[in-house]
């Protein structure tokens, strides 16, 4: 294992696809969040050229690698996180299928070329930068939470330029920020077409919306069924045991 | 009852609040979405000017005098379905809380007064003009259904002119047209706050936005539980039972 954990880091399991992944007490670990996102969105499996924006450390790659055989690209600013994304590609033997890259969001389309890509999905900060409710966190947390080096509007029109007509951008956020969201969407030409909302558990409101668009697509959203990750007893739903562990188990 | 009714009018139960109401085959009649509306509104018990728009036979306003002691004011441009509500009103014994005014939606703020409102519902034609999948219905389903004498943004703005600061607005419509909704509502100053989706069952698409937004409000939307109208037998959910029927049965 030395050869690719360094530090307090350690290699957890992502059941669903029976990979592994480098995660870290010290920085912002994946959430339920990312891998809600990863089964929402809409992706070829045969082709497409795909692009996930905000990494981390490489949640959203490495579980959509089970979903396609299509190219992924990660892009991540952090240093730390982007290499611990890159040892945990290497570790499960996808360097032929997903490549980091590092590098600022807002950067990225003239660096990875306009309208190339099928699909885009983006986990960004969810905070605005003064909701600096855990200011005493790290750097790295307070990079990934809030929008310090990137806002909801910079990575949605990133998604955007990134994209082919027809091509499908996909966010998670909280539900506060909806309106943010489609707003920013429509201006910069991605059409929301499908949104599902995940509540923490029945009789409770929705703390998490999820959103995919089409550039230049036609208005006509529809809103799927719920979503609800906690039973009565505090346990996980079924439908989110299916997504984290898999449908086998 | 000969009195009360004309033609093939009959009169129907409101049973959540131990009302009658006049209705007709030959012109639109009330739907759930006007019900539920009726029930996800924030209005005071014991004060408040409450206006309806496109209030039709005057479900809704017959539906709040059960929730408040306000005065209600009840909108509606169709000559037909206005006498109907005033018939209904006289029969419940109502004319104290709810008026009825004929006209149209669009001139009413300067008829009844700019800022001089605490709430305002409305159920409003839920088709474009020109999606008329129902051409050969009566012209009173034609105007009831679709938006050819009121648009959605204009019943929007209307709503927000007969507003105080503060004042609440709330509207039921189709999720496809949640992004028009939001979009008008905070052109015209109504921030959306509360948000809940209906769902005709468990594993279905949403088929009814309720969105309820606070002139000159603070941005902070919360998503409400989401609300099922049938089981898995195809019989109303207990939930919407004691919307419709009262909690007592």
């Amino acid at each position: 294992m030395e050869k690719w954990l360094k530090g307090d880091e350690r290699l957890d399991y992502l059941l669903a696809e029976d990979l592994r992944i480098i995660q870290s007490p010290s920085v912002f670990s994946f959430s339920l969040d990312a891998v809600l996102l990863s089964k929402f969105v809409n992706i070829p499996y045969h082709k497409g050229k795909i692009v996930d924006l905000c990494s981390g450390n490489g949640v959203i790659p490495l579980f959509l690698s089970g979903r396609t055989t299509g190219q992924i690209i990660g892009v991540e600013i952090q240093q730390r996180l982007f290499d611990m994304a890159e040892r945990s590609i290497r570790y499960n033997e996808l360097e032929h299928q997903i490549q980091m890259v590092l590098g600022d969001v807002k950067e990225v389309p003239k660096q990875l070329g306009i309208e190339k890509f099928d699909v885009v999905t983006c986990n960004p900060p969810y905070f605005l930068a003064h909701e600096a409710s855990d200011k005493n966190l790290s750097e790295h947390y307070a990079i990934a939470r809030h929008e310090l080096y990137l806002t909801l509007e910079e990575a949605i029109q990133a998604a955007s330029k990134l994209l082919k007509q027809g091509g499908k951008a996909a966010f998670v956020h909280r539900p506060g920020r909806l309106l943010d969201i489609v707003t920013a969407m429509r201006a910069h030409r991605l059409e929301p077409k499908r949104m599902q909302l995940v509540y923490p558990k029945e009789g409770k409101e929705a703390n998490t919306l999820l959103i995919e668009g089409i550039k230049d697509g036609k208005p006509d959203l529809k809103i799927l069924p719920p979503l609800y990750v906690y039973n009565d007893n505090n346990e996980y739903t079924d439908e989110v045991r299916d997504i984290l562990y898999g449908k086998e188990q």
